[in-house]
């Protein structure tokens, strides 16, 4: 039976060729000035930086300019966002790039209405985050869905440590949706960025130990569906509108708490991802998609595999009669082959120049003070070395 | 290619078996007091008129009782409830019922804060309704999904006619579902309720001129899944928790604005049906029962084909080596089979007392000042005659 549940997400989407053209109008119900929340070389270099730029003049919106996100969002960074808006007034973030200039935005837009200075003392308390400037985002990639959540993952390159942290003042206001703008993404990252959101339905909720509602699973398998049938064409063929939109819808819906419903899940394979991305720096993506179909092996028993089976017959269109261990077997290798042949990514953390050096300590860190991670199956830190060394 | 949209659902969801506890809390950070919309006779017989009150009793807030709810509801009654609330400095409403007591609740909510004192001239000067008093829910009956969209549909009995209207203001700000409040609803209503869920699916996104998008496509096939697998349980064991539940979340997003995303289109059906329901005050969902097969048959031919055909495969399993017209024909040949046989309505107007004495007049009001429905196929009044007369 389905666990009881609270929804609510309020962020207001503008989607399609004209979202754009909304982004002042929309903005200046609530500030005359924004601090822009980017990445530097691509938002500039293929001309978006410029077009939001002048969208903004529409409406004479102020734009301080902050350059300083990179891959796993620092939180260094996010305290000289937070000083930049306190010493201008700033009263609105506006991230333009994906997850990780979101998240960004999403950190300095919370920080700056809290009584800290550094950012890690919010992640580290876990003090409730009630109040947030208003967020805007433009994504330039379909992949965390950040959009659309309330959730951000910040990096500690002193510690270490990748923490992700979720409150409902964190969620963006009003999110500007242009699949073309996703267009230039290049083939990596459009890799990446499908395995980010194929995992966040199945690491949070398709493979879970509580009962789904059966329309939302249903609706979970056609998630899926989705991102398999078209990331292949948006990697192969980037400017491919319908496939970059199905992608980019795809992304908001993973992780926007409407197919989670029901659901309370720790997401085991990010866990023990946000500690090789942490340690090693590595894409999010890349770092799910070596681990993924490990993981799918490690856990597959008989209690696991009519999931892993449904998964064969709804999502890889394998014949309903296949016996349910093999129809298990098959999503894995079906997985393997979308991540590592038709998606081209390397499918070793050797490849990665990542060696067994650090496994014990990340596996610990992983499964934090609980001594295992929850979720689909529990595992220990023995389970989670188990699992990188076969990924190596 | 999916046109432009805008999607936004700000109200917020309690489902489950806790849901009411938390109805007092939620209500009073916007009022001290509510006027408590109802029908009457089920929600007092069956106690959940006792359990709302007491819940309310938890914050003091002061109940007025407005019993008036009637299907099909008057403008005359949202008046009434219009004067109640401006006497007695009410500020918030509280439905608690299906479709007809959460319409009414919002037509008196959005009523207040004009500067009108009959309803229908909201209705009809079609006036944005820019402020509401909140709205919340605590829905009956799994068939509107009134409780989280932003329409409401009001009878005026003496000009006969029966209206919707939309406005973001009229959004639920919290919805209570239980779906064990649901468990008393008798077959018949289950039945309705269930065509209705479809409907609201087949005929506003699912056959359509627009491209839809392969994700929003691949979930609506699954929606209606959702209600065929469901309805018939729900229809023989009343009290299934899960088939109630399944239902409930189904009406919620059948018309919630999610799956429309990308689709602009009149409901045909919905129009048609709304001339039988004002004129013959009959239950909707069994006016739609009765017009849907035989609107899908009038509107069959060689380029609607493949997409009643794919509710063939992908909704009543039909083989997918089933030609495409036989394919199609099977989807009105199951669905006739789902509502008046599995779900035992009866099939033609004549059983409901209706004759064709007012076709004529009734084709000319659901095709309006235009002429026509437009729609997935446009309709003109003759069309409407042709398919009534069907429904004979």
């Amino acid at each position: 039976m389905t666990n009881d549940f609270s929804f609510q997400n309020t962020t207001k989407v503008h989607f399609g060729r004209n979202a754009l053209s909304k982004l002042s109008s929309e903005i200046i119900k609530y500030s005359d000035n924004v601090l822009l929340v980017y990445g530097g070389r691509s938002v500039k270099k293929y001309g978006l930086y410029d077009k939001v730029v002048n969208e903004l003049k529409k409406e004479n919106i102020t734009v301080y300019d902050y350059d300083l996100v990179k891959p796993n969002p620092r939180h260094t960074d996010i305290n000289i966002g937070g000083r930049m808006c306190r010493e201008n007034g700033i009263k609105a973030v506006l991230a333009v790039g994906g997850g990780s200039a979101i998240d960004s935005a999403k950190a300095i837009a919370g920080l700056v209405c809290s009584d800290a200075e550094n950012c890690w003392d919010l992640v580290e308390a876990k003090k409730p985050i009630t109040k947030a400037l208003p967020i805007f985002a433009v994504p330039t990639m379909a992949s965390t869905g950040s959009e659309m959540d309330a959730s951000c993952v910040i990096s500690n390159l002193e510690t270490e440590e990748k923490k992700g942290y979720n409150e409902p003042a964190l969620r963006p206001t009003v999110t500007f949706d242009d699949p073309v703008n996703t267009f230039t993404v290049p083939a990596y990252q459009t890799a990446c960025g499908a395995v980010d959101i194929m995992a966040h339905t199945i690491d949070t909720k398709y493979f879970s130990k509580d009962d789904k509602m059966d329309m939302l699973y249903r609706m979970m398998d056609e998630h899926l569906k989705t991102v398999v049938t078209w990331a292949p064409v948006a990697y192969e063929d980037p400017e491919n509108y319908e496939a970059r939109s199905n992608l980019l819808w795809a992304a908001a819906w993973a992780l926007n708490s409407f197919m989670t419903c029901g659901v309370r899940q720790a997401a085991t394979v990010h866990a023990m991802e946000h500690e090789l991305s942490a340690v090693y720096d590595i894409t999010h993506g890349h770092g799910i998609a070596i681990l993924m179909p490990r993981w799918m092996r490690y856990i597959l028993n008989d209690e696991t595999a009519p999931q892993l089976a449904r998964m064969a017959y709804r999502v890889y269109d394998i014949p309903e009669d296949t016996p349910v261990m093999e129809a298990a077997e098959k999503t894995i290798e079906c997985t393997e082959k979308l991540f590592f042949e038709t998606l081209g990514l390397k499918s070793r953390l050797s490849e990665l120049n990542i060696d067994d050096s650090r496994f014990e300590e990340m596996a610990e860190n992983a499964c934090g003070a609980a001594g295992v991670i929850k979720g689909f199956v529990e595992l220990t830190p023995k389970d989670v070395v188990e699992i990188f060394r076969m990924c190596l």
